[in-house]
Formats: structure tokens, sequence, C-alpha cells
């Protein structure tokens, strides 16, 4: 691992308990937090009739590396990811939980640097929403698994199979600049500290800022399909398109390049809304749904289906 | 990884999606789940006033061992320590979020074996309970995240603070027993497979079944404070003796050996309950509840101080 996320001590140096001495007071808390960290579990009143769970692993090597992420990145990203899940059913998330695996020459500073961006990423996409508890364990990578509990607050939850022939397609955030920062950083000559300082998109890949504020807009706005695209539009609009039964033609000009069609971790919101309705503010028309019933799942552009047999990302396969 | 781990096909055989659709079969459906795994999140109607939640992370090393273990007693003791924290608080589980990182050179027939073992594990001991989501990732290592959701249905939660002297201690489950098990398969000569079919303490410790439905009825006895042992009597005593300001005192006849004394993953339930009472059937009372004023958190055995400095489970510290 690099420096930064050795520096001593090490948190085989502290051990458990001053770990979490140092980490606890960096989260941001939750409301209506009973009983916070430290008991055996979590007690949080609540007042809905309904729960959303996610939740969403992110593993050194596959999902991250620790040459080019801060601790602060890391915490930040995994943020983004799952509060996009619990935004994309139209909810507001309310508290997560948090699992940390790290090997144990890991410096607490690092540790530090996780705890401070999960706060700043809660604060910033998710504000009122803390952290209700989590555990610490030993590995010989750094792995973080993040669950989010979110509420409907009395909205329909908008789920990936209400698309319908006739609705437009629209997307809220950014489509591909994750991927165009991920390729920056993959480039042999990179210098990644200076990128951080230089690339828009590099940053974005680090760290990046979806408009989840616009999932319960989405939803009141009538949304009748919704997901967040984080393995790249082509492969999850295609399994929006099949949940639905229905294909999907999106548009040449909404799709400059493959890392538009294909790049994921943007982490913004693809949904779909009844063809005449005004799309929330924030949402750009991306497509429309068509008429699947002889080819569900299918996705075209401009009514071409894409020559290549781009794919997506599968964990299992590279 | 041994060969009941690699067995073909692979989950790179077979990519993530037709790993999902071998394994959501095998996981028992939770009740009032209105959306379950295969959106972004999970939607499940919910009635009680509060949330119960808690996280822990098996990490293959550590915390099992692939030698040993089949996948369904990896998914069948995740589920013991998890609900055991859910049930420490006197709160009933209601869902399991689930996240599994795996070498992509691990056998599908292993993966459904957790699957198996965590169903089986929450039909023995939470029933009712079920799978709400989870995430598959790639890692060098197997490791498991688990978060369960419980609820307190109206009941108090009971803290690891509320001791008071006076109190007697009691204690619901095994103490040692897993870490007699681990002891004998950690003998230079064992024969794992052979001791799965005549230790009783190997079994324990690969599977083990705390009496966790006493929980509730501690809670509803009026316990004053309640955790499961996890990391060892000693050091979770002194954990709830330290939280709670007093010391505690135990009965040298309650703890025949070490491995009673400060073996962990037995996760029996460990209570005080205010002298007078009747302990609910299936606690044995351990100890009493002394004034610590003077020294909160210090554990005596018939009023000694343990001779050796024994400590416990501390995942950055072996």
């Amino acid at each position: 691992m690099p420096s930064a996320w050795t520096q001593l001590p090490t948190v085989a140096d502290l051990g458990e308990q001053a770990v979490l001495e140092r980490i606890l007071p960096l989260l941001t808390p939750g409301r209506g937090v009973h009983i916070g960290p430290g008991d055996d579990a979590a007690v949080v009143t609540w007042t809905g009739d309904s729960l959303v769970t996610t939740m969403d692993l992110m593993v050194e090597g596959p999902d991250f590396r620790v040459e080019w992420s801060t601790g602060f990145d890391v915490g930040w990203k995994a943020m983004a990811s799952n509060l996009a899940d619990v935004a994309a059913m139209g909810a507001a998330p309310k508290g997560v939980i948090i699992g940390l695996a790290m090997p144990d020459t890991m410096g607490i500073s690092a540790v530090e640097d996780i705890a401070r961006g999960v706060s700043a990423g809660l604060e910033s996409m998710a504000p009122g929403c803390g952290v209700w508890g989590g555990d610490l364990s030993s590995a010989s990578v750094v792995m973080l698994s993040v669950t989010v509990v979110g509420d409907m607050e009395g909205r329909g939850p908008v789920t990936r199979s209400g698309a319908t022939p006739g609705d437009v397609v629209a997307h809220a955030g950014h489509l591909g600049l994750s991927s165009r920062g991920l390729a920056e950083l993959l480039d042999p000559g990179a210098n990644p500290a200076l990128l951080r300082e230089t690339s828009d998109a590099v940053m974005w890949h680090l760290r990046p800022t979806p408009p989840l504020h616009l999932g319960p807009l989405a939803a009141l706005a009538g949304a009748t399909a919704m997901m967040d695209v984080s393995d790249g539009l082509l492969l999850d609009a295609r399994r929006m398109a099949k949940a639905s039964g229905v294909s999907m033609d999106f548009d040449s000009g909404a799709i400059p390049d493959h890392h538009a069609l294909t790049g994921g971790e943007d982490h913004g919101l693809l949904a779909c809304f009844p063809a005449g309705f005004d799309v929330p503010e924030g949402f750009v028309v991306v497509g429309r749904v068509v008429d699947g019933s002889d080819r569900p799942g299918v996705v075209t552009i401009n009514a071409e289906v894409p020559s290549e047999d781009l794919g997506g990302w599968d964990p299992y396969r590279r």
C-alpha cells in the first residue's frame, strides 16, 4: 500500500477499541437514533410505514485502487454508489451501516480519512442521513461494505419494471465521465497526483456526486421506472428494458462516445416518464421506450443495435 | 481452496447474473417484502415504531477457514453471530442483507451451499426472518458481510449499560464450547473430516445455535443489561461492566476452564436481572453485579482478579 495508507500508527498498534474511539467522533450521527454505535445493535425511531434497504461491497482491486484513491475518496464513493440505489427507488436515505475490513498494517490516519469521506459524502448527497453502526475486521485487502436504509416517505417505489412503450427515457447526471477519468488514470504515462489537480473526469471517477435529490422528485413526477447507472448505460438500460418487457431506443446525440455507452460508476439516474409529461429539471431526455414484446431487453441507438457486443461491468469477468 | 470450494463450474464460468439466478431461489424470503432482491433496493412494509440494526463481517482467515468449514457452515454461522446481536437488544430479527465477495475461482456449488446455510440458520434461529437483498463482488478471499434489521416490537431495548449493583448475572447458551472445538481443529494431528463426525464441540464451533429466542424473553423479564458473548466472557463482561460503571463477580463453578473464560464465538446471551427476580428458563446464574464506582469494568472470579492477563478477541492483534 502507498505510504498515505500506512502512516504510523497502524491499526495493529492501536487495537480495535482505540481505532473505534478515533473514528466514531468523525462519523455524522443519524437523526432519531436512540442507541448509536457501541452497543450490540443500533436502535432508531422509525415513523415510516416502509423500509428501503440496499447494500454494496467495495473491494480494493476490482472496485478501487489505493494507488489512486485517498481514504476520503473511498468513503465518499461508497456513499455515492449506495445512496444512488436508494434514490433510484424514489426513497430518502436515513441511515447507513458500514463494515470495514483492512490489513493490520493500515494506518489509523487512512481509516480516519475514510470516516471523513463517508461523513462528507452523506452531508453532500443525503443531508440528514447518518451512520447508525458497523463493524471492523481484518483482511489482506481493504473492503468496505455499506448498507443503506431509506424511507419511501409515502411515495410509491419506482422499480425497473414499469417502463411502458411511448414513455420518454431521461437521465440525470453524467454519462461516461467516470469512465473517461478511469481511462486517464490507466494511461501508462499517467501521473495520478497531477491528474487529481487537473482533470475533472479523474476527480469525478474518484469522488462522484450524482444528483440524488432528483430520485424522490422523479417519483413524485410520475416516473414509471428508474435505476441508477452503475454498470454502464447499455447494460443497465438492457436490464431495465428486460425487466419491463420492452425495448429502448436512445438518441445517438446523447451518447457521444463509448464511455457514455458502456462506462459505469457515474451513478446518475435513468428514468422513464409518460410521454407528454415534463421531465423534472435536471433530467435530460435521451431516448424512448418502444414496443418490445418480440424482443424484450433490446436496446438500440437511433433504431440500430450497437454494432459491437459492448458489455458492461461483471465482477467475475474482466 | 479445497476442492469442495472450487468444484466446477466456477462463478467466473457463469458470470454474476447466472450466479444470482442459482442462489436467489435458495434464500428464505422475508415477510412483508414488497420488492425483494433484483431491483436497486428492497422495499419492505414496516409496522414497528423502531428499527434495530447490526452488522458483522466474516473474513476467510481471521474468522473462518475453508479447510474446515463448508459453505453451509459459513452461511449458518454468519446468521448466528448477527442474529445474536439483535437478540441481545431484546429485539426480533426481521430481515438480513448479505454481501458476498469471493475469488472468481470459487465453485457455484459452494456459493449455493452458503445460501442453504443462511436459509437453514434463519429458519432455525429466527423463524420469519428472511433475506431482503445483498451484493456480490470479487476478492482474493471469501468475505461475508451481514446486516440484520430487527424490530423491538414495543419492548424497551436492553443495552450494555444498565447493570446495577445487586443484580444477578445470568447466561444462556454455551460458554467455551466453540473455543474447545477450535482447539481440537488446531491440534496438529487433527482430522477435520473425522472431528465433524465425532466432536460436538467442533460442530458447535462451525455451526453454533445459540438460544436466541431468549433475548426478547429476557427483555420482557426485566433484564437490566444484555449482550451476546462473542469475544469471550471475560472481555465481554468487562465491556458490560465498564459501560454500566460497575464491577462483576463470577462464580468459579460457572467457569470450568480457560475456554469458558476467554473463548469467543459461542454467541450465548449474558444478561443481568434485578436480585429476587426469577431468571427466565434457559438462563443460568453465573455471578453478580457489585459496586464498581472505584473500579468500573473490573471483573473478578470468586472476588479475585484473574491472575493472568487473559485477553479476548481483537481482529488486529493475534
